[in-house]
């Protein structure tokens, strides 16, 4: 068989999968996701044994720490997974919600309903802790998965997949698709293309990781893609704003946890309150040995400050303003106004998460129309840009694409719909 | 300049147009819609000549009488045109619309509002007043476009374009963007694949006509397609139809237009129901001389019941069944069922619009859970799956694609949204 016939061979599984899923209803799927959770607790041993064999090959690749610390499935991890699918099942099912309905003049009632998408192929990284929480989310939308993990995470990711299809069909029988959740069984890299060219079978792809991967798996998908290639999010500190509260949410955006998308990179500064603000927030930010990346108007204002104390201050060069540090690092620039702001934004941003402080409502307004990000916040952080944040549950993702989910893609944004027809025998005249 | 170059100039300027159009007020895209209706009644002759040009190039490429057709400019398709403008001037703005609001527990306020999309690319074919229908959906949604007509039609394209643009300056001077709407000014084949490839400025691409260009287009594009390649529609007829209601339907969503992609192309009869009611419809397919391609036992049925009277009874083909027709044929089969004809959609069908005569309501609720198509009837044509029969006004095509907009495309359909977070200094805990 050809890596185009065995990827072939798992999309088709996939769409009929997906048919058999259409008709759980939702306390099936709830119960197979609690049973799919009691069986990943009690495969302790097994998963450790999968493990060691993947920690095993990450050595023998010359994994860093820190890769190996997330390819590593600790009793606390299976535990945190396991917890994941039981919240993922006591949320409500998005399958099925009516979103519009409307009767026209000639009867016929028209409703737009919730439904599944279909096929999902999900691609990541090390951490196979990924493969349930994406299977979850997808099985609970009626979706049925293919997952594409890092390299060094199969036998942990088979492990994990089998577990659960073992699980569902214990507890739902026959009515459990049996390739409801797939992990491409191959490391080969021509297995992502040859899936992606499938377009009859598969009807999303989600890619999750670094900007590399993310580029790659869209250059040669066939099949529509949702993503976010990267997080460079701003603060922007307006004329008018509460300078406290400028400081607690610049301090906040960026060091609460900087290894997140949702964390801030740029942090811009309106020029009449550029000489009290910057001082002290360069003062605050010392305390995490932030380094500011500044431009020239910046530097030499906190240059010229010494209680400024900020460990490290150097000048930013262009490709600084487009950058994702996920790291105590900020760039700082001095702009005029927020139409600069916003052409700023504009120009180097990621259309993630941006915010806007001050009092000014007016400002804020423009701010929030003009800026063409997923989330737009006044006077709040960037970092609420996130699936509990916003009151969604778990997400699978954040999307920066303008085409089906923008921002957090919690159950909801997991789904598409349809339009049903009601008639007793209208015709088209 | 390269055709690269060539196409990113039109790209970059289509991206700083679409924030620009952002900015009008629903009052001022009106204003400016009803100036353009002017300009085009007014400009007669002018496309007329333009036109006369077109139909030159047409006649030297050879096209067909039926092609020189679609691409003449008549006096009444001009007044057409002017029309669908002043329409989609009166429908309401579909920008800005609140789709959530929510306010979590630590008092953020978070709103999703509904926004134009950016820069979208249509790619069609000979009609050129689908330069007028699609540019005008787009700025009225706030997005700018990048047209591609067919190649015959490019003097016409050009100058409607201009037209649009010019009366949009004088109505609204500089706020009007001198981008919002562009006709790529090349007819190079290469040209597409350049234009789809810029992510960085395109957001979504169209294309509206036949598979071939269709398939080409979204093989070749990096940036998001939607679109439908065909329109495969069925009728399933259960043995619990009222069979008068079921021989009225047939014969609407076959006759009433078979050149559109809503018309049916097979219909599907109950086994207990067909030897009644097979006949009593091909008699009345007869009268429209349609011709019947049958499975052999709906052919042995047709041929041994004399009343038949179908001009063209023939033996159907494994490929009939995914065909679309856009003519006076009709695919017949004799199936066991409500799951048999469900099975047969999904084999065959495109996911566009079907439909099942029953007055079984459990029937129909298992037909329309289980087909997954964009529109799926119960007691009605397959015909009403378009804009203006769903009540959305004018639309710009019909998506059998499942993310981002599915079934008829409306003006709400031409958007994506954002959130918007109105906080009073919450920070990430």
């Amino acid at each position: 068989m050809t890596l185009l016939e065995q990827m072939e061979t798992l999309a088709r599984q996939a769409k009929t999968a997906a048919r058999q899923l259409g008709r759980l209803s939702a306390e099936e799927k709830n119960q197979a996701l609690a049973a799919m959770a009691v069986a990943l607790t009690e495969a302790g041993p097994a998963l450790a044994e999968a493990n060691a064999k993947d920690l095993e090959v990450g050595r023998s690749l010359g994994l860093s720490g820190a890769m190996l610390d997330r390819l590593a499935l600790t009793d606390a991890r299976i535990a945190a997974m396991a917890q994941g699918l039981r919240e993922v099942a006591a949320l409500p099912d998005p399958v099925g919600r009516v979103l519009d309905e409307r009767t026209r003049p000639n009867g016929l009632r028209l409703r737009k309903l919730s439904t599944p998408i279909g096929v999902v192929v999900i691609i990541y990284e090390s951490r196979p802790n990924v493969t349930a929480d994406a299977a979850s989310l997808c099985f609970k939308t009626g979706n049925a998965t293919i997952l594409r993990g890092g390299k060094e995470a199969l036998n942990s990711n088979l492990l994990i997949a089998r577990l659960m299809i073992e699980a569902g069909q214990q507890a739902l029988g026959d009515r459990f698709p049996a390739h409801a959740i797939q992990v491409v069984p191959t490391t080969d890299r021509e297995a992502i293309p040859a899936l992606l060219s499938l377009t009859q079978y598969v009807d999303l792809c989600m890619p999750r990781g670094g900007e590399g991967l993310i580029r790659a798996v869209t250059e040669c998908s066939k099949v529509p893609v949702i993503k976010h290639y990267k997080g460079v999010c701003h603060v922007f500190v307006d004329r008018a704003a509460d300078l406290a509260m400028a400081g607690d949410i610049v301090f906040n955006a960026k060091c609460q946890r900087p290894s997140t998308c949702n964390a801030t990179e740029t942090l811009l500064v309106d020029r009449p309150v550029a000489a009290t603000f910057l001082p002290a927030i360069a003062a605050k930010l010392a305390e995490k040995n932030v380094e500011l990346r500044c431009d020239p108007e910046a530097l030499t204002l906190l240059n010229s400050k010494p209680e400024t104390r900020n460990p490290k201050l150097v000048a930013a060069s262009d490709a600084d303003w487009s950058t994702e540090y996920n790291d105590y690092i900020l760039n700082v620039r001095v702009v005029d106004g927020v139409e600069a702001a916003i052409e700023h934004i504009a120009t180097y941003g990621s259309a993630h998460s941006d915010t806007i402080v001050t009092a000014d409502a007016v400002t804020a307004a423009k701010f929030q129309q003009e800026v063409d990000s997923a989330a737009v916040y006044w006077n709040a952080s960037t970092r609420f840009t996130d699936g509990y944040e916003f009151g969604m549950g778990a997400e699978i993702g954040i999307s920066t694409d303008k085409i089906g989910a923008r921002g957090p893609m919690g159950l909801e944004e997991l789904c598409s719909y349809k339009w049903l027809g009601f008639g007793n025998g209208q015709l088209r005249v």
